[in-house]
């Protein structure tokens, strides 16, 4: 038996940063915990490498996706264009996956059957 | 005017090596030049790199993708299998980006316009 395919998907416009798989977590993690460090540290990344990829996301997009609130131990959360930008990502994902279902169950029978 | 976007997909079964773009399109190389270091010039890798992933794919399917002919400047060929498993993921490819235009379309509009 092998095992079921996944498609992951990136999303590319020309001489901008591409989003993808790890963006949309990251998103879906601030959303989850109110936190940039807190959403950085489930993805095991450092505060910088988190801060840079919220920065080139807000600025990939008209909008802001992430906003922190002022003052201390404000925390960060996700604005309604990156409520949208999530959504989307994972619609178009999940349209992909359909529409794709019977070539990935012909490349699946393609593959090297898994070892248990 | 915001540009087209573009979705690239990647093929993910458990505990197995992915397939995505750059795999894909080493397969065109080596189908178009007939020639693993010539695939692998194309696509500015190493003579290494390049067979490594040669190898990594041949491992990942049931049958060889790729193989040499025996003898000195012998070259290298697509076999169907490896024919065969082209066709399928840019098939997938056109099918989800087909299924998913109106959601990227929706995508599009929340980016940052281009600065031309």
């Amino acid at each position: 038996m092998t095992e079921r395919l996944r498609l992951t998907l990136r999303v590319d416009a020309d001489k901008k940063p591409a989003l993808g798989h790890g963006k949309i977590r990251l998103l879906e993690q601030l959303a989850e915990t109110g936190s940039i460090s807190a959403a950085g540290r489930a993805m095991g990344m450092s505060y910088r490498r988190t801060w840079l990829l919220v920065d080139s996301l807000n600025q990939l997009f008209r909008e802001p996706l992430v906003v922190t609130r002022p003052g201390g131990g404000g925390g960060a959360f996700l604005t309604a264009e990156g409520e949208a930008v999530v959504r989307c990502y994972r619609e178009i994902e999940k349209e992909a996956a359909q529409a794709a279902e019977t070539r990935l169950a012909e490349l699946e029978k393609l593959l090297t059957p898994q070892i248990v």
